[in-house]
C-alpha cells in the first residue's frame, strides 16, 4: 500500500523513477479521506496545493540536493507556512495567513517535500486538547502538543511530520501513537517562524515510522539559521553523514525516578527490553543523577510559564476570550512570577544541563521508558510528560520508539537520551536497539 | 624606584634573579604606608602574610609555570580569599573570612603571585562608594565599583590588581585613574567565588600600567573552570601564545551616541587620537549600530537589579538595616520587576550580541571615548558607566586605555572593543595604539 510507505522508500522509489511523487500524495490523500473523519488528525489538508506540487515535481529531476523530492509531509500547526492558515489550535489566530514559512519549512521545500497540510495541536502547543484521537483506540489520547503529528504517522495518513516539544511534545504523543520521535539538542533547528511556548525550552522535530526516516528529516532540518538567536552555529553537525553503527552500545538506567513513577505493563515491557538488549550484546550500568535532578520539574514548570506568560501576555490583554482554560490559567500565572524566581531557575537549567554531562561518563545512551503508562483513556487530557521533561529542560536529544503494546494493545515506547550535539551517536544505538525490537504492529483503522 | 615597576619588568627581574621578592614587596607597602591614609585604596592590607610569602617566594627557583612569581597582586575585595577577610565593602559581610578562594585567586596564587591585599569596593559592586580618593585629584571620584582597584594601580601602590564589572566597574575607574583597564569577554575569567552583581552581567579583569601587564594577567586568569557553569570553554583561549603584533589596524567608530554624549575634553582627545592614528597608519571607517543597541541601556539596568536582587534577597531579608541606600533600592526595585519584563530583556540581549557582530564585519576593533567626561568632582557618586554598558551587555571584550590628559589635568582614556574571544587581536591593536599614544603622565603624591 503506498500510504504505508516509510519516507526512506517512498523518497528513494521517487528518485529511482519507480513511483511518481503525485500517485504517493493522492494515496495519502485517498488515506486521509477515508479515516480523518474519525481521528481529526489535521488543522488543514491541502488537497489541491499538494496534488499541484506533486505534479510540479514529477516533471521535475530528481537531485542529490532534495533528498524529500516529492515526499508528502505534515507539519504541526503552529509553524507557520506562507499562503497556508496557521492557526496554532487557537482561537486568535483564526484565518490567519502566514506570509512567510518557518526556517524550517523552507529547508523541508528546499529539499523537495511537499507541505501535505497541518496537523492538529494543542491551543499555542500548550494543555487545552485538539480533537485527535489516538489510532490504536478513538477513546485515548493521542498525546500532546504534537497530537496530529503523531497520530497521522501512526495512521500511515503520511510517512512523516513535524512535531515540537517544550515538555513532553514529541516524545509523549510518538510513545502514545507507537511511532519514532525525534528531539535534537536545544537549538539544532531553528524556531524562526514557530509560535513559541517557552523560548529556553522549545525544539522541532520529526515523527516518523523508523529511527532511519528520523535520520534523514534531521539531516534536512539541522543546521545554523542567523535568523534564529538560539540556534546553535556548531562544525560537529550530524547533517552531512549518516550515522555510524553500532554492535554493542554502552547503555545506563537511571538509579532512581522512572521506573518507580511507571506502570506495571510499562516496567515490564522496559525490562523485558533491556534484557534482550544484554543478550544481544549491549552493556547496561545503572547511572547516578546530580543532586539537581531533584528540582527538575518544578524548574521546568516555572521557567515554561514565566516565558510563555510573556510570550502571550499582549495577545491575551487584546483577545482574553480566545484563551480557552489550560492556557489562560498558565499565563495569568506566569504573569505573576517575579523575575528572582524565574532567575533562580535559569540558574537552576545550567547547573543541571552541566553536571548531567558526569552521567554519561560511561555510557552512550540512557534509557527511560517514554512515558509512565500507555497513552491514557479520555481526550481531555493529552497525558503525563514527567519523563521526557528534564530532556526538554537541558536540552539533549532524545528519541522515542515503539517497543510493544501494553495489556490493552496500546504501544509503549523507550526513550534513549544521547549527549549535547551528539546525535550521530544516539541515532546510530536507536537503530541498533530498533533491529533487536522488531516491532511491527499497526493500528487497526 | 621599585614601587613604580610594571608587572611585566617586575617579574621578569625577579625571574633572572637581579630582583627579591621581598624587596618589591616592601616596596609597595612602604609606598601604601605612606599614600593611603589619603587615599583610601584598600579594604585591607595584608602586611604580615605578604611578607612571608615573598621571603618563601626568594627561597624558591623561579619557574616558566610560575609567570608571576614574587610579584604582589591587589584583588577587588569581592573575590573570595582564603584566610583574609572579604567584606566587599558590606556591613553584611563585617568580618567574615573564606575559607576558600576564589578560583581567579587561585590561578594567581598558582602563577606565583603574593596577594597583597584586598582593594576597596563600592558595597558588593553596586552603588555605594567606597571612601577612596582619585589620585589625580582627590576631590574627584576614582570611579568605581573598582575603586580600590584603579587608585592603588594608579598610585604605584602596586602593579596591577584585579577588577570586575557588571557596568562599567573595570573600564570607568581605569580611565578616570588613568591606568589599562581589560574585560575580556563573558565566561572568560571564573567566578566562582566572587561575590555576584548580576550573572549574566558580571565579569572580571585586571587593571594595570600597560597593555604587556594586562595580556600577561588575562593569559593567568582566562580558561575554563567547570565549577562555573558560565565559564566558557573554547579551543580558541589566547592563554597560551603573546597577542600578535599589528601595524595598520581597522578600527571603527560609532556613528552616533558616544560623541554627542561626551564632553569637550573628551572629543578634542578622542579626535585628537584618531588622526594621529590615521596618520600613523589605521583604517578609519564609520560604523553603523543595530537598531537594538536603543535598549541597551534600559535593559541592561533590568537585567541587572533583577539578578542582583535575585542574588541579595534572602541577605536583605535578613539584615536589611546592612544594606546601604544605592544597593537598599536595587534591591527593592529588582524584587519587584516582573519575569515577564527580565524575559524580553533577555531576548534583547541575545539579540543585540548577535547583531552587533555585523558592526564588526569590516574592522578589527571598535573605538569610543572610554567615559563621557574625566572623573566628576565629589565622592558621593562613582560616575557615568553608559559608555561601557554596551560592552557588559553583550559580554564583547575591551581595553580602557589612557590617552591624555584634561584641561584640569585629570586623564582621559579611550575604550577599544573587540569581538567575542578575539582578545588576542584586541590586545594587539591596544599595544599599537598605546605605542602610538605614548601616554607617560603619573599622578603627583
Amino acid at each position: 500500500m503506498l500510504h504505508s510507505l516509510s519516507l526512506t522508500n517512498a523518497a528513494s522509489r521517487i528518485r529511482e523513477g519507480s513511483l511518481r511523487s503525485v500517485d504517493l500524495v493522492q494515496a495519502s490523500l485517498d488515506r486521509i479521506a477515508s479515516i480523518e473523519p474519525d481521528l481529526d488528525a489535521w488543522a488543514l489538508v491541502d488537497f489541491e496545493g499538494a496534488l499541484l506540487a506533486a505534479e510540479r515535481c514529477d516533471t521535475q529531476a530528481p537531485s542529490d540536493t532534495r533528498p524529500l523530492h516529492g515526499v508528502p509531509i505534515g507539519v504541526k500547526d503552529i509553524v507557520q507556512t506562507a499562503g497556508l492558515p496557521t492557526e496554532a489550535g487557537s482561537g486568535f489566530l483564526r484565518g490567519h495567513v502566514p506570509e512567510e514559512d518557518a526556517h524550517a519549512v523552507t529547508r523541508l521545500r528546499d529539499a523537495g517535500a511537499i507541505i501535505l497540510g497541518k496537523t492538529a495541536t494543542t491551543e499555542f502547543a500548550c494543555f487545552d486538547p485538539a480533537d485527535t484521537s489516538n489510532p490504536w483506540n478513538r477513546e485515548h489520547t493521542p498525546g500532546g502538543s504534537s497530537s496530529g503529528t503523531a497520530a497521522a504517522v501512526a495512521a500511515r495518513m503520511v510517512p512523516s511530520a513535524i512535531g515540537s516539544q517544550t515538555g513532553g511534545s514529541i516524545s509523549r504523543p510518538a510513545a502514545y501513537c507507537g511511532v519514532v520521535g525525534f528531539k535534537p539538542t536545544y537549538g539544532r533547528i531553528s524556531l524562526r517562524g514557530v509560535y513559541q511556548v517557552s523560548y529556553s525550552l522549545d525544539h522541532l522535530g520529526p515523527l516518523t515510522r523508523s529511527v532511519d526516516d528520523a535520520a534523514l528529516l534531521a539531516r534536512v532540518l539541522t543546521g545554523h539559521d542567523p535568523g534564529d538567536p538560539f540556534s546553535v552555529c556548531r562544525e560537529d553537525a550530524f547533517t552531512r553523514d549518516d550515522p555510524s553503527s553500532c554492535d554493542a552500545p554502552r547503555l545506563g538506567m537511571a538509579q532512581a525516578f522512572f521506573l518507580d513513577a511507571a506502570d506495571a505493563d510499562v516496567v515490564a515491557a522496559t525490562n523485558e527490553l533491556t534484557t534482550a538488549l544484554i543478550e544481544s550484546g549491549a552493556e547496561l550500568s545503572t547511572v547516578a543523577f546530580p543532586r539537581s535532578f531533584r528540582d527538575v520539574h518544578k524548574m521546568h514548570r516555572l521557567v515554561m510559564y514565566a516565558e510563555a506568560a510573556a510570550y502571550h501576555a499582549d495577545r491575551f490583554g487584546r483577545k482574553p476570550d480566545t484563551f480557552r482554560p489550560g492556557l489562560r490559567s498558565l499565563v495569568e500565572e506566569g504573569l505573576l512570577l517575579p523575575a528572582a524566581a524565574y532567575i533562580e531557575a535559569r540558574r537552576h537549567k545550567v547547573v543541571f544541563t552541566q553536571e548531567m554531562r558526569a552521567a554519561f561518563r560511561k555510557i552512550d545512551v540512557l534509557v527511560t521508558p517514554a512515558t509512565p503508562s500507555p497513552a491514557p483513556r479520555g481526550l481531555h487530557s493529552t497525558g503525563d510528560p514527567a519523563f521526557n521533561v528534564p530532556w526538554s529542560y537541558c536540552g539533549y536529544p532524545t528519541v522515542v520508539l515503539p517497543i510493544g503494546l501494553s495489556s490493552e494493545s496500546l504501544p509503549i515506547g523507550i526513550q534513549l537520551v544521547g549527549q549535547p550535539y551528539d546525535e550521530a551517536r544516539l541515532l546510530a544505538v536507536a537503530r541498533w536497539v530498533e533491529q533487536q525490537v522488531g516491532f511491527e504492529a499497526t493500528p487497526d483503522l
